[in-house]
């Protein structure tokens, strides 16, 4: 009884939505100023005592089946969207936080991080992900594309954008199952794609060797860090969906890198999730899906630019499409669970299932962007005229 | 003799290019490392003692006559950029001149500045502006553009970023001689246009009554700090050119005052010379051609997003287009010294020629770039699914 006035407080002290809360004793009530509720969270028990910070414990509890969401997620993220600094580790932790990856914890921990995603293994990701293999945003051309057009529509924006031609060497950072790798190699550039995740590299070589592609591409389980200009340097670079892994800490040892290894006048295209405010990684988040990820805000990546003597040619959000990309993946999630359970338990799902809802919902709804940034490194004087090219990829645009 | 001493000391301090100075009494010397000169400054008299700092003193002596330029004005400027710190006031003046900023001279003066530049006349910039008197860079989407084809694409590529369409309010800061505004009030927008230049207000409304647009577009001489959301707001904002004037003390108050009178949701377009490095004002630009403006850097415009809520939607570089932009006026201008010389001295052409090929060779080869940001107050969930369509007006694009 003294846990349940608990939660009531701290639901009440939630505020910019409304909402319901039916407790698990039949009690039912409204918390915010609106008449109507956005959605209701359903307890079906009563749950532990809460010991975890209000995000995880929030989180954790979803995931044993304590309570399901009915209503709008978007809702429900704008919520916690709005009530950040009631639910996230005070600053002290953050502070905490931040010393350590300084200390270089990180670099330790960094293969372990990937490994805890991306090695939960190709038969699963196999399930749900579409035959490209691609674990990032995809690029929706018209409402109609399938999943696996507006991945290869989001490979091509890539390599137009970056205006891949034969002969041109490639560097993927995070390359992942190796598709980008496969379109860049079959427009004739010379690709090396760079993955710390065991599970990728395998599955990339063998998707490379079956399309006979092993001789021009090659995948390396090698950090970003160990890249070094004196010892190779490329056309272009390619970073999608890695940038989140790298953490504050080191965004400058990533632009070291990468304009290290990159020739003068090359072009990088940076694509990462974003934020624009500073905020704290969601705890929840931390510890089960994404362990050392950090969400950099697109002032963090320009502020990077003028240090490294980068140009920023072209940026864009594709924040919708993200969600849009969630919402392909969830829906064929839901319809592997069965084959899921084979290899994970009942919490499993109803975790993946809260990240990829709620990883959805916050780009809708909360403060969740994506962002393309095309870099050149010093000026560039041979580039088209505009960017009209890389949405109608038929059409030609005159250079200068 | 002692001071062409102290002149080939500065010249050979300067680093990074290869050139020649051909002295006034038949010495001629090459400076750099390399065996050809790209440039050679002429003299064809002595010039008087250097009194000001070099970069005023060389704008000076070479809109005086006492030099020509023969050769690459390209390497020239880049030469300038590399070598900035022994050209430009110290650390110590440029922090004086930011106190006097932020302690607010910058309202009291900033009509005479605006003055100082727009006011020139509107018979001058007809001269040798086209038809549409626009004097902010244009949009070459084919190199055969003509400057005016070019600058109506550039204001067809603003209202198509925004998505004008009728019944619309547009609120355009920096309205210059209203050939934007006109292109709205076409589309069926009612417009607000914000000027400080007397001359301009009145050109704009001239040219909106030739055209019966004075009941759509209203042209007002207003300061933007003067802005209330209280009073009036608008769905969108475009603002071309004039961010350079409002200096880096005031950012903030832009922002502020522009957000204020934006509804939630709505976009706002920023089109901006900018800098990769927050480098001092070009004291001889600040003296002669526009003083009190500032070139911003990319990472000062997106540092400012967060505290205002600005979400952003598109960004590009347009910087070889201001090249050419500039280039076109050049030819124009060149065209017209007999016309010009009815109304400034031989002194204020060559200083104007300095000025637009100086512009052009920073475009082309040294550190001054141009960009369009596009942003919306707060989340927009139903935009464009992507921009394509800005490149290609009868494309239409699929809507979210």
């Amino acid at each position: 009884m003294l846990f349940k006035t608990a939660l009531h407080t701290l639901f009440g002290s939630l505020h910019g939505e409304t909402f319901r809360i039916a407790y698990w004793d039949g009690d039912e009530r409204r918390y915010g100023d609106g008449l109507d509720a956005a959605f209701t969270l359903r307890f079906h028990r009563e749950p532990p005592l809460l010991l975890e910070n209000p995000l995880i414990y929030l989180g954790e509890i979803y995931s044993d089946g304590v309570y399901d969401i009915d209503g709008d997620w978007n809702a429900l993220f704008r919520l916690i969207n709005a009530n950040k600094t009631r639910l996230i580790p005070d600053a002290v932790g953050r502070t905490l936080q931040r010393v350590g990856d300084t200390l270089g914890r990180r670099k330790r921990h960094q293969k372990d991080n990937i490994a805890h995603h991306y090695d939960l293994g190709n038969a699963f990701y196999r399930l749900w992900l579409d035959d490209t293999m691609c674990y990032s945003c995809a690029f929706f051309r018209s409402p109609d594309d399938s999943l696996e057009q507006a991945q290869l529509n989001k490979i091509a924006l890539c390599l137009d954008k970056l205006g891949i031609t034969p002969g041109m060497r490639l560097l993927d950072i995070g390359c992942g199952w190796g598709q980008l790798a496969i379109a860049a190699a079959e427009r004739g550039a010379r690709v090396v794609g760079l993955t710390l995740s065991e599970e990728q590299a395998a599955g990339a070589r063998l998707r490379l060797a079956e399309r006979g592609l092993s001789d021009k591409v090659e995948i390396r389980l090698m950090d970003y860090l160990d890249l070094d200009g004196n010892v190779e340097r490329f056309d272009r670079i390619v970073s999608v969906g890695m940038f989140e892994h790298v953490g504050r800490a080191h965004y400058g040892d990533f632009f070291d890198r990468a304009t290290d290894c990159l020739e003068p006048g090359g072009l990088m295209l940076l694509h990462s999730i974003t934020s624009l405010h500073e905020d704290p990684t969601n705890p929840w988040v931390d510890k089960y899906i994404f362990p050392g990820g950090q969400i950099p805000t697109q002032a963090n990546i320009v502020n990077q630019l003028a240090g490294h003597d980068l140009h920023l040619l072209h940026a864009e959000s594709l924040r919708l499409h993200y969600a849009r990309t969630l919402e392909h993946w969830l829906e064929r999630f839901n319809g592997e669970h069965e084959a899921i359970r084979a290899l994970f338990d009942e919490r499993f799902i109803r975790m993946w299932t809260l990240y990829l809802k709620g990883s959805s919902a916050s780009f809708r709804a909360a403060d969740l962007d994506i962002h393309q940034f095309l870099l050149s490194k010093g000026l560039n004087n041979h580039l088209p005229q505009h960017w009209g090219h890389v949405y109608q990829p038929d059409s030609t645009v005159p250079r200068w």
